[in-house]
């Protein structure tokens, strides 16, 4: 589901083979169905709450994670093409170039987020600051070690 | 190059397919050339300069990322093994799960850093603040939004 290249914009021929892959993890679950709904970026604060499911394969590995306050959360912006290397956002007067932006296109369409951790259940992290579509794949959970400890509400891990 | 597994870690069984797949779009150079020689964590003040060589490919995407001074760097740590669910950090007395640690080892061993950005030089951005082994395959650049504006000396690009 590739957008249209707008005016400004230039893509390139991508490289003929892929050089890594990845595992998707479990999926993210929020309140906003297309991408016109999504907020410019999330809310820590004020943001709805929103659900990663963890795949139960990995669920052990959120053994301790209800420490953290914060989270990094790295997901995959599936519906993102890859090739462009300048981009007309709609809030900027001229182009811009993909790494001097965090718009999802991009060659790897990674984004990076930081959230509040606000519960623990089973195999699901209850957290408040994404922005993405429901369902988006999540790549990665990480603590985010600059941020101060806490402790949140956990029925199944200490 | 798996490492062995520790007293007290947890291996699973790794899904039979991949989900996704990501393209090197450059390599960081680094003065550390074994792991043991890695500092647990780059230090954006006082670290060395590194250097990341983006791909020719994706030069044009560099525009405009002289006005930040900050970049999330994500990179890709090919030495890790994927399949850790409990992990046994030598600076800890009990095992964690691997989402509640920045271990490399972990499904997706991307890792993320915030980089101090010195200058850019074509294709290649002059930052402080890695951690990781000379050669490491560049996954992405990012603007760090959060972090002050500023203007670093650039060559080619404004």
């Amino acid at each position: 589901m590739d957008d249209a290249i707008r005016p400004g914009e230039t893509s390139i021929a991508l490289p003929a083979a892929y050089d890594a892959s990845i595992y998707f993890i479990g999926r993210i679950r929020t309140p906003w169905h297309e991408r016109g709904q999504c907020p410019r970026q999330g809310d820590r604060d004020a943001g709805p709450e929103c659900r990663i499911e963890i795949d139960p394969r990995w669920q052990a590995a959120l053994a301790g994670i209800a420490r953290y306050k914060e989270l990094q959360i790295l997901y995959w912006m599936n519906f993102a093409r890859r090739d462009l290397v300048l981009q007309m956002p709609r809030s900027r007067a001229e182009p811009s170039g993909t790494f001097a932006l965090r718009s999802p296109a991009r060659p790897n369409p990674i984004a990076s987020s930081l959230v509040a951790l606000l519960g623990v259940e089973t195999n699901v992290l209850i957290v408040r600051g994404l922005d993405c579509l429901d369902n988006t794949p999540l790549v990665d959970v990480k603590p985010n070690y600059a941020a101060p400890f806490g402790s949140v509400d956990s029925a199944d891990h200490t």
